[in-house]
C-alpha cells in the first residue's frame, strides 16, 4: 500500500488526502468462493477468532451470504460522492466497504447506486452508516450490511479516498482483503492469509460434522470434549 | 395554531396543558396518496432533504407503505391514556403520531387499540416509544413505526394533549401534516407544502427512471453526472 | 435457594462461586403451557405489570412462542464454557437463560450447542449477550432471544454457575421460574406464582375478547371504559 | 416566522433552503436575566414541565448558569460554515443554538469561534454535536452544552440556515426564544411566554423556600403535602 | 423477605403490589463503615467479583465515598411519589436506592428531597434514572449516583413500593443490603455476607500494600505474581 | 511489522496469535513533546483531519495533556493479563494503548498497575474499556482516557498480544505511533509522519494566533476568511 494515505506517505499531511488507488491485488476467486461457503462464524474461528466487524453492522434483509474482494471507501460524514468514484474501480465479484470519517448514519446508498454497482459486478455493500430504498434493494436481491436504515440524503461536496486502508466496524480493512458476510454479520480475511484461513476453515467444518451427529444423539459436550476434570480442577462444584 | 399549547397561548404555564384540538385541516387526499406512492426517500429529497424522522423509528414488520394526515399525541412517559382520546379524533386516512414527554420505551399500543383505531379509519401509528402484540399487529396488517417493541404496560393517570405541535423522532410535527412511512422510515411534509413537494417528487421520479436504465447498462455516474472535472478540481488524484 | 451463591451462603466470598445446582423445582407442565398460550403481554399484565425483561432482548427470527422452566447460567464475559455444563442440567421443556457477569455481546451459542440442547429437550435460549449461526438456528426452528447477533467466538477458561439466581434483562430470575417469550420479548413468572398468574391471565383474555368486538364495531374506549368524566376532572379540555 | 424555511414558505422545496433571518425579536432583558436566576429546573416546572432539552446535552465545565436569546443554526453534518454566518447575527446577550440536520458529533466549535462569538456579545453555545478546545473554553469561561467533546474537524462546503426554527435536543426552538442553561441542562422558553413563565417561576421559588425550612427540620413531605390519604386510596399498604 | 412483593406472596398478581415494608434488618454499623473505607473495587473483588452495579450509574460530583443500608424503592417511570414515602422509612446511615419499573431518565430527585432525606439521616442516593438541582446537591455535599442529570419533572399519581427487592444497575438488591459507593461506581453486599466480605476485603488491602511498594520500586507483576511460566505454557511468544 | 499477527504472517491462523513484539521503533522525543504541546485538535487538523479516536474515550480527570509512543495491547474481554506483560515493554515516555478483542467495559486497570507502569516510565493509558481506582489515579496524577469507569474485576486466563497493530477507538494504531491526548480526546500520529505533522501543526498555530487577535477585536470570520462571495454563490440568502 505504498504511497497511499491512511498509513501515509512521508510528508502527507492532508493536501494529498483524496486519492483513488487503482491497482489492487485480489485473492484467488475459488478461495473467496469457498470462504463464502464456510460462512462468517467458521472463518472467524479459523483465523484465530479475529476479523469480526462490530455487531451493529446488520443485513438489511435476511438470508444473504456473500464473499468478495473489498473496494474500500473513506468518505466524509453526509457525503456520498466517493461511491460514484468507487464504482468505477469495481471488478466482477467485489464488495464495496465504506467507512465515514466520523460517525454518521445518513443514507449514502440506494437503488440507483445499487443498479450501477451491480452492473459493474458488485456483490454487495458493507457500510458503517445508513442505506435507503431497502424495499428496492431487497427486491433486487442486492445485499447490504449497514449500521442504519435512513432516508436522510447526502451531498457531493468533499472528496474522500478509494482503496486506501480504512477502519470499518472496528476492523482494519485494506483494499483487496476478502470480505465474508452472512446473517451473522461481516468478517474480514487478509488477502495474503486467505489460503491458510480457508484450509483451517475446512478442517474445522469437517470436525464439526462429526460432533454435530454425536450431540444430536444426546451425547454431551462435557464428555465429547472431555471437560469434566478440567472444570473440577478450576473449582466447579455440583450441589 | 393559535391558542394551542406547545407553541403556547400567552400566560399558558401548565394549568391548561391538557387539550384536545378538534378542528384540524388536512391536505388533499389525492396529494397524500401520491406522496405515499413516491415513498420516503424521494419525498425527503424533493423537499430539500428535510423532514426525515430519526432512524431509530423502525417498522415492526417489513413491506408497509403508508401516507396520511397526522393526529398528534403528546403523552407522559408510561401513560397511554391519550391514545383513547386521540382515536376519537381520527378521520379516515389519518395516522397516529405519538411522542412521550420524556424518553420512554414502554408498550403504549397493542392489538385492542389497533382494532379501535382501524375501525375509525386509521392507517398506522408512528410512536417514539414501544408497542406490543406485534404478532397480532402483523397478522392484522396494521403498520407501526416505533422505537422499541416492549410488552411493558402503561397506566392511565395523567392527561396529555392531542393535535398539538409535537417533536417526534427529532422533527417538529403539527396536526394535519402529511406523514409518509415505508421500509426506509418516516418523513413529515408540512400540510401547506404538500402540493409543491409532490410536484418536485414526481419530477425527481421521472428523472430517476432515465438514469436507472443508463446505470443498469453499465454507464457510470461519474459520466452521467459529469463529475470528473469537479472531482479533479477539488483535488482527487488517481494513483 | 439455600447454600447457592448469588444470594450467597454465609462466608461465601468467591472461593466457592462456581457451582451447579442440580435439584431445581419446576412449575406444573400444563400451567407452563397455558402461560405460553397467553403470551408475554398478557402474562406481564396479569401479574401486575411485572417481569418484562429489557426490550433489547429480541428474537433472532419472528414468530416463535415458547414457555418453559429456566435453567439459569451466570457466565464470564466472552466465556461460554458453562453452556456445556448447563445442557446436562436440562429437562424436557426447559429454557436456557444466560446472563454474563459484565456487559458482553460475543456469540456464546450457535448451531452445535443448539443441536445438543435440543437433544436434551431444550425449548429455546434467552441470552443477554450474542448468538451466531442464526441462519442454521432459524432453519432448525430453535428460538433465541438475544441482545446481539455476533460471530465473535468465546473461550472456555473460567467456570461460572448454573441454576443460581441471576439478573437477566433487568429482571431477577431463579432456576425453575417460568419463562414466557414471543415476538413481544420475554417475561419471567415466579415458579410459586405461576398458578395465580395463569388464572389472572385467563380472566384478562376473556375480558379482552368482548372488548375487541365492541372496538372493532367502532365503539370508543372512552365510552367502553367510561373515561370521559375522569379525564375532565383531571383537566383535559377540548378546544 | 412567516417566509422562513423549516415551517416552510409555500413552494419552498429545497432551492431556497439556505437563509439567514436577520430580523429577530428578543424577550425583555430583565425577564431573561431573572429566568436565568431561577434556573432550568424551576423554569421547566413553571411552564408546565415543558421545554427541557435532552439530557445528553451536558455542560463541558461545571458551574455555568446562563440565559439569553437563541440565535438558531441549522447545519449539515460535519460542516461548521454557518457558525461564522451566525456570529454576525449575534446581539449582546444571545446564545448560539446549533442542530445538525442529521446526527453528528464532530467538533464544530473551538476557541477561535468562541473568541469571535464573545467579541459579539455571545453568552454561550448549545449544540447537538461536538465541541473541541475544551481546555481553552474552560479557561475563557465560555460555557457550552454539547452532545460530545470531539476534536474531529469539519468542512465549510454546504450552507445551512440561521435563525430558522430548529429542533435541538428534542425541543422545537425558534430564533429569539429564551434559552436557560445550567448544571441541570438546558430549557427553552417561548419568547411570548417569557413573562408568564417568569411570574410562575418566582411564585414557585417563594413556595419552595418555606418548604425547604420545614423539610430541613425533619417534617415529612407526606405530611406537608398531605399525601397519606391519597396514597391509601390508591392502594398503598404498609406491612 | 416473606410476604413481600417482587419475589411475591402466593396469589399476588398486582392488586397488592404497592407496599411499604417497614421492618428491615440492617448490617452492623461498624461493618458498614469499614466496607465504605475499603471502597467499591476492593469490596467487589473481596466477594468474588460480584455486586458491581452497571457503570452508567455515575456520581454527580467527584470525591464522595459512602456506605450504608439500602432503603429500596420501586417506582413507575416519571413518577417520584414513592420518594416521599421512602424518606419516612429512613434510619440514620441509610442510602436510598431507586429503580424505575421501566427505563426512565427523568429528574426524580432534587434539593428539596435531599434536604428532607438528609434531615432523616440519609447518606446518599443511588438511582437508575435522573436527578436535578445538581448545583445545590453539590453545594450541600449530598452524594448521588445516577444514570442521568435531567431537569425533567415527574408526577405523583401511581404508588410503587418501598423496601421490596429490586433490580438496580443490573444487580438484585434487597432492603438492608449494604451499598458501597465511590468514584468507581456502586457495589452491593448482601446483608448476611457483610462480615465475611469485610474480612476478605481487609486481607486483600493488606496484601496490596506490600505489592504496591514492590511495584513502585520497579519490580514487575510478571515476577511478583510468577506469571512467566504460565504465560509460556499458554502459548505466549516473544518475537 | 513483519511477522506480527494482526496484519498476519502467512499461514498464521490463531496458533501463534499471542505474541509480544519487543523491538519497536519510536519517534523522536522532541517531536513527540512538541506534538503534545500542540494538542489534539491542532495535530488532528495538521495531518488532514485524520487520527481522532472515538469521542467515547474520555479523560477520567480534567486537565491532563500528554504525548508519547504507543505500546499497544490486544486483550480478551474481561482479561487484563497482558497489561502485566506490556508494562515490561515500556520505555520512558511511552503510553499504554489497550483494545479488547470484543466490546467490554470491565475495569482492566487500577492503582497498582498504574504504580507499576509509572515506575517503568509510562505517561498514561488509553483504553477502549474500563478503569477503576479513579480516586487514586487522580491523586497520583496518572492520566487515563477510557470508555468507562467500572470496578468490575477481570481474570488472567487468556494471553493476548503486545505491540501488534490494533484498532482502538476506530483508529488503526501500530506500536511506536505517537499518541497525543488532552481534554479533547485522543489522536494518533503515524511514527513516520510525526515530523511532517509537527511542521504543519506549528504553521497552523502561528496562523491561529494572528486570527485570534482579529476575532477578539470583533472582526468577523466572514471577512477574515473572505467567505461572503462563496456563500452567496452557493445560494445563501439573507431575508
Amino acid at each position: 500500500m505504498k504511497g497511499a494515505p491512511g498509513r501515509g506517505a512521508s510528508g502527507a499531511t492532508g493536501a494529498d488526502m483524496a486519492v483513488v488507488v487503482q491497482d489492487v491485488a485480489r485473492a484467488d476467486r475459488d478461495v473467496i468462493a469457498a470462504l463464502g461457503e464456510a460462512g462468517v462464524a467458521t472463518v472467524h474461528e479459523a483465523q484465530g477468532r479475529r476479523g469480526c466487524l462490530a455487531s451493529h453492522l446488520r443485513p438489511i434483509w435476511p438470508g444473504a451470504r456473500i464473499a468478495g474482494s473489498a473496494v474500500t471507501i473513506s468518505a466524509p460524514p453526509g457525503d456520498n460522492w466517493m461511491l460514484h468514484v468507487a464504482i468505477e474501480q469495481l471488478r466482477d465479484g467485489d464488495i464495496l466497504v465504506l467507512a465515514p470519517t466520523s460517525p454518521c448514519e445518513d443514507g449514502y446508498f440506494g437503488d440507483l447506486l445499487a443498479t450501477s454497482a451491480r452492473a459493474r459486478g458488485c456483490r454487495g455493500l458493507v457500510i458503517e452508516a445508513g442505506v435507503r430504498d431497502v424495499r428496492d434493494l431487497t427486491a433486487m436481491g442486492f445485499p447490504v450490511w449497514s449500521k442504519a436504515v435512513s432516508a436522510q440524503g447526502t451531498v457531493k461536496e468533499t472528496p474522500g479516498s478509494v482503496n486506501v486502508p480504512i477502519v470499518c466496524g472496528g476492523q482494519a480493512i485494506a483494499a483487496g482483503d476478502v470480505i465474508v458476510a452472512d446473517d451473522d454479520g461481516v468478517c474480514v480475511v487478509r488477502r495474503d492469509e486467505a489460503d491458510a484461513v480457508l484450509a483451517a476453515a475446512q478442517k474445522r467444518l469437517a470436525a464439526e460434522e462429526a460432533k454435530r451427529a454425536r450431540l444430536a444423539a444426546g451425547e454431551l459436550g462435557l464428555d465429547i470434549y472431555d471437560m469434566r476434570a478440567r472444570l473440577a480442577a478450576k473449582g466447579l462444584k455440583y450441589v
